[in-house]
């Protein structure tokens, strides 16, 4: 089995209302057969749908984000509105005219549905496209291409259930190959070449047909859900959120020792404070004397409790207890 | 231009002290060229190197893992002795015999160099040897393999410096090849088919060569250095991090801006509590009168002010004056 990936050349500029299928289909060198990706990159077909503006890209860029994730000087990774993390939420002014701000589809599945819709018409073959965009990465240097929307691809090889070649259950190893055929698909683009699409033939067979066209196996499904997402904020962020008063947004989902961690975290010196839990979600902080010590660090314990329980996502009752009655 | 990835099968069980070279020499169903990338998986070169063993699992990760991430339940993203960010610091237990420990070398680039070395002088042409491994991602599901080593590679294609077709510059786009490489070889490689060595021909000729082999082109440059890491930590741990009193370890580089937000951070409400600067880190909190309510929120602002601190990893000195003189 061999895997070649080659680009289609000679595009020229994509503009509004441009129909891709035809452009596509028009500079193919080779028919497309039974089995390739074409893989398209998100930025033509946002100039085909008229996703841009001369406008200012600050702007742009706020409409964009849902929520901000992680912010370093100028620069902000933000959630956006297509659920994909990515510093700008994805704007872009490169390789667009001068003053061009262009933003990515809402819905990246729903615009690969089309093209695959309307090229599996004029083609007649079974193939799958994806949409690709550049991201940075947590912990790693440099960006790597994404599929940001997918149609007639099953964009996770799930293994779950299956064995290796000992007898060892696989039961977390879920390559996700939309993302690793779009960063080959790069390889072969490159930044500057003007090849806004990308053939990608030899992949198992399996991988690519109709009934991997449905919304479910989208690109979408790679996205990780916000309570399964270790990494919804940026480590200062999340100090800064916890901090905060709003609900939090951007922590993983309560897990079933949150409250002991909520207690523990708040680590009170017991010679001035004495926290007590009367119920799961109510902690009463009994300050031992009426000494100025003794208030100082019943606050700090009450900030410590209400701190610790954003960042857990659980709601927490605090009852201070002074020595000469009750607190506020 | 075209890219052409294949497997190399037939190898076999790879037991400590084969060697690698003469392995993949064999197999070769074609002699590689200049230009060729050898993608190799981490998991031979572990097991060829000995680095494995019938222990307990936990006691391995352990002595892998430089600091804790992440934490989810069982589930531990540790950054590991190769400066990886990884769940289980990369230790393995699949496509292993069953009670078998493998982990990866503690200089993934120095074994690609020692793999690089040797195929050079036996096959007698300029390839380069990229080391993979699986990982998963913040914010997408699935993994996607990795070059977690690397000798005669370009492992990032800098643009910086270049203008797309456009005329504006691309000061930001550097994309991480070796990982798009390790990504696409999986494709073809596959979790289950021994496929221990994948051949990638037809990546742009001047990613290849001798000037490439020096340190500084390895997979670790890679690496994202701590000081510019927004993730260091997950959302939640960063709070936990933040709540303990030990130095901070996980927080991006302190900004200018760093006392500032300190202090912002602690909101103190005024009528109680006047927090004031004597110098860019000495604050004094200043307690307007000797009501519990008065001390508790000093408490609270004292605790938010060193939390706000270690998240900006700035340190600060703070004074608590009480209305009947100073504080502790």
């Amino acid at each position: 089995m061999s895997l070649t990936l080659w680009p289609v050349t000679g595009v020229g500029e994509v503009r509004p209302g441009d129909d891709l299928v035809s452009l596509l289909l028009e500079r193919l060198d080779e028919p497309l057969r039974d089995g390739d990706v074409v893989v398209v990159t998100s930025k033509v077909v946002s100039k085909a749908l008229g996703l841009s503006a001369t406008t200012d890209r600050d702007a742009v860029v706020d409409a964009e984000t849902v929520r901000l994730v992680a912010r370093r000087g100028p620069t902000r990774i933000v959630r956006n509105r297509a659920g994909l993390t990515m510093a700008a939420a994805g704007v872009d002014a490169s390789n667009t005219a001068s003053g061009t701000v262009l933003w990515l589809p809402a819905d990246p599945d729903a615009a690969a549905h089309d093209l695959w819709r309307r090229l599996r018409r004029r083609a007649g073959v079974e193939v799958a496209v994806v949409l690709s965009d550049t991201a940075g990465r947590a912990w790693r240097r440099g960006q790597t291409d994404l599929a940001i929307g997918s149609a007639g691809l099953k964009v996770v090889d799930s293994l779950s259930g299956t064995q290796d070649t000992f007898g060892n259950a696989l039961h977390v190893t879920e390559p996700a190959v939309a993302d690793e055929i779009t960063g080959a698909a790069e390889l072969v683009a490159g930044k500057t070449s003007q090849a806004p699409f990308v053939i990608v033939r030899g992949l198992p067979r399996h991988w690519v047909g109709d009934h991997w066209a449905h919304p479910q196996h989208g690109a979408a499904s790679l996205l990780r859900p916000d309570d399964e997402d270790l990494f919804g904020l940026g480590a200062r962020d999340a100090v800064e959120v916890a901090l905060g008063s709003a609900a939090p947004a951007g922590f993983p989902a309560p897990e079933p020792d949150a409250y002991d961690r909520v207690l523990a975290l708040a680590a009170p010196e017991e010679a001035l404070v004495e926290v007590t839990v009367t119920e799961r979600s109510r902690f009463v902080v009994a300050v031992k004397d009426d000494s100025s010590g003794a208030l100082l660090e019943a606050g700090r314990v009450c900030e410590r409790l209400r701190i610790a329980a954003r960042a857990h996502r659980v709601d927490v009752q605090i009852d201070v207890r002074t020595a000469d009655g009750p607190g506020r």
